[in-house]
């Protein structure tokens, strides 16, 4: 593309590096942007700038949150000695929403990918290790993406975890192969976390 | 959607205002900043800052431009005395792409749309008309998309423009009707500007 303005082009490369967004939708954003107030675009840059520097994890689960612990985590109304490990926190807000599960999380923050060069040291593996050491958890359940990256991840923390005496298991399968957690629809997501299944079950 | 975060909802909010952008795309796109190094982040929300604060519009046909009078309106290479009128920038990038039309410009701005309350008075109309009055343009070319919108505008325009000694052409309709121009091929899109028609004649 040829652009008439530096600022211009410097704006649309920005916003073509969001996945998903070409060149002719990154101009279409740019333009709605110049077409808005003043404060308007600046509020927007703003809260882009102190997501990225204020944010925050979770020191226990590692989901984003505003404090060092999130409200989850220092809810004494949860079932602590439950633990659902998930992907990011789009999943954390996929289960809350499903208002079936009372346990607490552990945010992996991805998932293991010998395609994309993610290993178990570039995830929260071992702080869950760590969580587990005061016997006080009593069961792990697995919601994991039905995919390659999800199976592996789901193999891989299976053998760190089975030292410790405690069930382990994978929320039901109501998703194709292949099926992305986030875009389940809450009534199957939320039935098969209630009729998860031991892990050892699952492998078939 | 409840977020473990305001600076996460807030982010997300800001995202979710952009024409096209639902919730989860927004979410995606945000915790796609998240992973990204802080420094790209910054580099992100500066460019939309710089944008909307530093931006320029030519005196004379109102396109984007860093400088006060644009390349194109500037330059002795072009045929001055032939006026291409579109609605925005992205009509511009894409008929300069053509390589076949060596004329100048006028951006309206938008296009006439009283569903939206959009009238003459907010489009670039009157500095239009006054581009004319010296008599040195000889021909004005409407090209603008084939919607409601866009043979609204040019009936109006043509209205106005009457009262000058100039021919006032169309591009070639090789746009279906609702055709929006920006996606048009370059083939076509040069070839129509190529075999343009009086406006006369292309009420029929
Ligand atoms: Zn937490
Ligand atoms: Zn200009």
């Amino acid at each position: 593309m040829n652009f008439s303005s530096k600022l211009l082009e410097d704006a649309v490369a920005e916003f073509a590096k969001l996945p998903g967004v070409g060149q002719k939708t990154a101009l279409r954003l740019v333009l709605h942007l110049l077409n808005r107030d003043r404060d308007e675009v600046q509020k927007f840059s703003t809260a882009i700038s102190k997501l990225r520097n204020e944010i925050q994890f979770c020191q226990t689960c590692h989901n984003i949150s505003d404090q060092k612990v999130c409200e989850i985590c220092s809810s004494p109304k949860r079932d602590h000695s439950l633990i659902c490990v998930v992907e990011d926190t789009r999943d954390v807000m996929a289960i809350e929403n499903t208002n079936q599960y009372n346990g607490v999380y552990h945010v992996l923050g991805g998932l293991i990918s010998p395609m994309d060069g993610i290993g178990p040291a570039d995830l929260q593996v071992d702080t869950l290790v760590e969580r587990l050491k005061d016997n006080a958890v009593k069961e792990i359940i697995f919601a994991l993406s039905a995919t390659m990256e999800g199976d592996t991840t789901i193999f891989y923390l299976h053998k760190r975890l089975k030292q410790f005496n405690i069930n382990i298991s994978t929320i039901a399968r109501g998703i194709a192969f292949g099926g992305e957690l986030e875009y389940v629809d809450e009534i199957t997501l939320g039935r098969s976390i209630v009729t998860r299944v031991p892990y050892e079950n699952s492998l078939s």
